[in-house]
């Protein structure tokens, strides 16, 4: 029951917070490769994003910063940064967020960010 | 002037932010080193941490974030999660912080994070 | 159920993988830190470890070489040499499996690894 | 003489392992750069990958391992999953591998790794 | 007064390191990412190149290196090493500094950046 | 014959540039681990350090810069820190070289590298 549960739970996270973009990716893992797309919604969206005490707002802005910082994350930076704006976070903030990044690990990958960012923005216009 | 003006004003907000322990960073970057110094107060603390768009407990949550994600930062995790604190992070936010990471980094990086944090933490109470 | 199950299954795997060194581990995440043990328990050594496909002897081989190749992961190196040589794994075989890291990452993540292990195996002596 | 050896040996190993993503690579090499495939010809293959203590589905178990690890290797994750089927490694214990690493480094480097492999065994079928 | 100092130096000699790859990034900054362009200008080039002790080409061969040895750092490295012939580095210069990096990063990351001064080289001709 | 030449070439270029520090570090990796010892006095020095076309003073800042980027080098920095004096480079350009990296990587791996110089310089007082 608890394995529904989980993976209820995390679907509704997933669809809420990511979208299209995250159901694209789930999509793709299909064949052998399922459990890793069952693993991204139980674990990462049913027990992590569900947690108390921090709003999902909070929780895309670290989600946003953790991908930038740990580089050669162009894809999960594409849906992560729409699911930032799914849930709330303006344009403003997400650069905003990467411009706070500047001192902690050098220009290349807030730039590789950034630009990303742009991308996304324009063509969601 | 406006040499003075960066100066003061990130000298400001580190002593608010960091406090003691922004300030013995700066003080150990003495003689050949200062310039390093300078950068710090000028550049992060002047330009980027006084910028609008963000709280401060926004951007320490995300200083703490970068600094988890690309690891071997030990020495700043301890300057900015007492930084977060100042700022008026709760001990859970910070924790959370690092939870959320969990999904994007895995357990080793943020192992690392929490033990610096449960350390402060217990020297706190 | 499930949970008990992933859990329990999880709880037996870090037993007879880790030992000690990772009972240890689990026992430093008390209180606020919890939740944390918990999710290594249950997807780590629950969900992972216990899947088919790969020896256990392969999967640590994988999470050691792994860990050497992000860097910064003393800690966990520490409990994953001694997890490999309580699977299975002769003193040699780590030490081959970081000579092979040796053209992929370079020399200086491999000399960290090998400090490491040979710190564990004199111990053992 | 036994620069000969090395050479002749790290070439043999390089065919039998890596077969044509390898040779590819090694002729992409030329002119100023002929120095850098010759390295990787001797030392990667000649002196590495031709000791004893482990199989060559071993190394390669671990080449891949490394490469996922440390990010930004799409170029030579295609080699060496093309590598690790050529030493008999079957998809499935790829796919694990990958699997294998999501707790010590999350999902976004198992995502890349696991796309490419995708992208492989499509175009194999 | 300072400000206009900052950017004027850093605009000079973002112009004679960088030329047109490197204004092509600025440009592409404009609206809402202009900060970014500004910090670059000001701190990159204005503080940080404009500093005495080392020559343009040492600098940029540190660059390259950093770079090079940090990953996910192609669009980085084509301006960078555009820049490195703009100073005076040879082709030569520039591979002998990717060498020189195999034995502490390993094979992958150099030769990533080698492919990236091959195209350059080939597309100068 | 090569080989005799490629290991006395290696031995005599650490023991010119690294002297007694790198010395430790080939003594530290005996019994089991001498292969080690080898490739790096082989192929890193041997081979690497023994090209032509760059100076040793280049060959050690290129060196101390891949070291300070990856991070989680503190032991090879403390060598090749001392390599650095020993081929001629003077502290001022060490920091200057470190300092050229913050735009590049930020500051906290800089930190982390100009720690580990200052400590150096203050014991050769």
């Amino acid at each position: 029951m608890d394995k529904i549960d989980r993976y209820t739970v995390g679907k509704n996270n997933l669809e809420r917070i990511d979208a299209m973009a995250g159901q694209d990716v789930i999509n793709s893992l299909d064949g052998n490769y399922e459990d890793v797309g069952k693993y991204i919604i139980e674990f990462a969206f049913g027990d992590i994003y569900d947690r108390t005490g921090l709003t999902l707002q909070q929780r895309e802005m670290i989600t946003i910063t953790s991908l930038l910082s740990q580089g050669d994350t162009e894809a999960q930076l594409r849906v992560h940064i729409n699911g930032s704006l799914n849930v709330g976070l303006s344009e403003e903030e997400i650069i905003e967020t990467f411009i706070q990044c500047i001192p902690y690990v050098g220009f290349p990958k807030v730039l590789n960010a950034i630009f990303v960012a742009k991308d996304i923005f324009e063509k969601n216009k």
